[in-house]
């Protein structure tokens, strides 16, 4: 492994937030303003225990009820209430790449670098990322594009190991008549979406994707974020055997572009919406890699 | 405890989400045309280790580093790998309601009653909520009022005990110039938020806050959702020392009306800004009574 | 359901031990003085990741560094200490009956009654049992037996549904030359545990074990406990198609026997060793409806 | 830091056991053959949420039913099972350091080194110690030696800081008419353990201890654990300022010798009894840098 040096961004070592810099305030209002129905579409699945994860790496979702009604009414007349009031309160535990959830910049390293130079061994604690955490992705409202690939073979979604190409993303770019620019924020549809809960070994054994090249075309147009309704975004496995998750690699640890997985994009897709208001409110867990998240579009 | 028996709101048996029904497309479009500048505020904490939380009905928030980008590499290589991505992925523990967050319809019952009816026996499970969970509440895009009743008695925060009334509501509305109307979406600042994370012991012993008189000002002004700077909304204690979290109960448990707790409120309050379009999208956790949030006021 | 009534056991109401009454200082003296050789037998697994579990009423067994040597370390530098100790401590999540484990009396329910004539409306609480937890089972030394029915269908283990009858518990005494007697612990080895961690879906689905009269005919000899080398002690699935671990209703529930799974018994039976002192400290976790245990067998 | 140097134990270089070297057989059947009355004493504190633990380096202690008979009986009746078994399962959560524990020798180490020149790099890792780990404990059943050193001061506890040292070991010896040998395992008794669970915070602000000094005066004496009834053996805070938990890094890291902590001595103590037969059988847990444990003084 070769020491940490830094090189850094083009937005100045002291950035954290990476591609996220391009969510200007024209980007904001023009994406307010293009919205006339005040239709919202929820691109986020439930999260429940049958959420698929990869072991060993990811643990399930789990949630319990920790205090319950009952009791807490019982203990609330021993103290003397008599209004009967019962709290209900679940106790929730997960890895943070669960269900429809947004990727942090710190959740991936290219050798012992991690985004805008920032070193691996210093910034990456017991206790979460001490800088690069998903607490510094700001809200995100922004022009939302989906590029609906998933039916260019012909089926109604694409084989795991299919390459989604630069070519694929323009093809798609033509189809819905938009372009791709500074500040937008794509979601790709692979059709992988259906498997999602509902036969997750097969959702979770390889997948549709892009690649590096199709990744280096999104962040050349100045995306923030690239979607999809998959577990990684990428291609699964890649088509160059010797390199694992290259995408995560270079989008996240060096172009600084956001990632967001597991979308539903069902209902997008029906109604034929490619062009949308987005919105992205990432919870601010403190260096965290990751968290779930409710993504809408609204037209 | 009595028997449960069905008293229906008035938006139906099947009902599960309250006065979201006030959310309509028309209160969306307005908030959204309302925005001018395309500033945004965070109105909510970081979430972290130092959170606070009430034991024993709540558990400290913990995260962790499941796996990280050294041994990923180690793994990767062994397996072939040769481009050194290395994932950092966080696991993360908590009670649900914590930091900045909503709490759902079923959080909270009227003996053995949940919101709409519904019978708590029959609804609450080990794993969840089977109904009333936060996965209902719809994405939340209307008009928000911040109320400032911070400075109403000399000093910069309202002390503990110290009933938030109607007058003080309506005041703090003349003094910023609002009427609340069906749709909106409330945040009432104590002052009390100050505390939060920095004095802990101090920010969970008693609170500033609305008693029932106050919530029914406000659910008959139809409003979506109450917010405060601090745990519970409501006083703490209550001055009718016979009654725990009445306004809990009452809002919840019967009106249908959210409750979103532990805002940071300090930047809207220095800026004067009191109304804005609200942007809240809870995170659809199956059957959790809640879950930690982002919210914004963009104006 | 029938309400709860009280039924309550030989050894009176208040009893919350079950067959641990049969462990007497006479047995226990017994049992240290047939200790010739000095030699142990470990009869546990060792608790890992790979543990087998059945989701959804157990969870995985999870461990996981909470803080290093590394930080910890350079936490104790900034506080001016200079001697570099560094501590690891690591984080356990578990559901209770995993590895090698004893089940408490208050694992199960004979409908709402448990042990005893406890109530289980009143008894179990979200945060443990309030009565009949592991913390009140007493240490165990007494006189251990292993049955090795193992090769009885001339091969190396039982099938899975296959009964181990009470025919078959004296055939095996009969091999071994014992006789089981008031105050003794039973292993019963049925070749299932070669699955462990090696096939866990295999060894998770179905397994060969003892049913009811088996159970009574161990209980009438006034067995503290009865441990097998698979998950649930009694044959999956039940030859009464109607019925759901009865083995398990009649042991706990009723009778106050305990049940120790997942026992490794190779050695034991590499080395034919039938008869020793048996030795198992369930760890006193307040409320815990069993605990992972060592237990050893001494010759 | 030094880079991590081999410099291995008396034991050779693979040896992960350190001074359970010491429990020879013979040592064994001297401990068994000692028991004449046949009575236990337990020397553990009962595990609960109420267990005290220090922040930031351990987490709570927290139990709760992740499934309950009543849910289950519900579920199976669904599945056509008519017998109403209701299963409760507890699941808990903690750092392993919690109630009456034992550290594995690979808890500390002494710079980058563990016990036995392992490179703590190599050995420490997210999911665990992959050697030293608690699964390497072997059973322990030998000679224990209780030390009375709690009235020392003419009080009926020491002080918090009071550095107990070689004489008042010596002393405890020859009051209890006891000689310390090979293979012992020695309790030392500050009469500390009486604010376990009773009195968190004072249990927690310093403690009366052994000093580095007092550690070699046992490992001198070739003793297999010490113990005591306090929360980390070692008096708190160190005479010398600058050391932080030098007794932990010199027995874990350095001699091999186990430490036993948080132990419930005050039966021992009240029946005078200084001499027995001490059997602690620590859970396999893979990885684990400690387990708690519930070991028992036989006579």
């Amino acid at each position: 492994m070769t020491a940490c040096v830094h090189d850094h961004s083009r937005w100045g070592t002291a950035d954290q937030i990476g591609a996220a810099n391009y969510l200007t305030v024209e980007k904001r209002l023009a994406a307010l303003r293009s919205v006339k129905q005040g239709k919202i579409y929820d691109v986020s699945h439930v999260i429940s225990m049958n959420a698929p994860y990869m072991a060993p790496n990811q643990t399930p979702f789990l949630l319990s009820m920790w205090a319950s009604w009952k009791e807490s009414i019982k203990r609330r007349r021993k103290m003397g209430f008599t209004n009967d009031a019962g709290s209900n309160v679940d106790r929730l535990e997960m890895t943070t790449h669960v269900g429809t959830h947004i990727d942090a910049l710190g959740h991936f390293s290219s050798g012992d670098k991690l985004y805008n130079g920032n070193c691996a061994e210093e910034v990456v604690s017991n206790w979460g990322l001490d800088r690069l955490g998903i607490e510094h992705a700001p809200p995100m409202i922004s022009r939302g594009i989906m590029l609906d690939v998933s039916r260019f073979d012909g089926g109604e979604f694409l084989e795991p190991g299919r390459v989604v190409t630069p070519d694929d993303l323009q093809r798609a770019c033509d189809e819905a008549r938009v372009k791709i620019e500074s500040g937008d924020i794509v979601m790709i549809r692979t059709g992988w979406g259906r498997f999602f809960g509902v036969d997750n070994a097969r959702y979770l054994h390889g997948e549709p994707g892009i690649d590096v090249p199709a990744a280096h075309w999104l962040t050349d147009r100045e995306v923030v974020a690239i979607g999809t309704d998959n577990m990684a975004v990428e291609v699964l496995p890649n088509p160059d055997a010797g390199k694992s998750l290259p995408v995560h690699q270079y989008t996240l640890a060096e172009a600084g572009t956001y990632l967001i997985e597991n979308l539903a994009l069902e209902e997008l897709a029906r109604d034929r919406v490619y062009e949308f208001c987005f919105i992205l409110l990432a919870t601010k867990y403190r260096g965290a890699t990751g968290c779930p998240v409710r993504p809408i579009a609204v037209i």
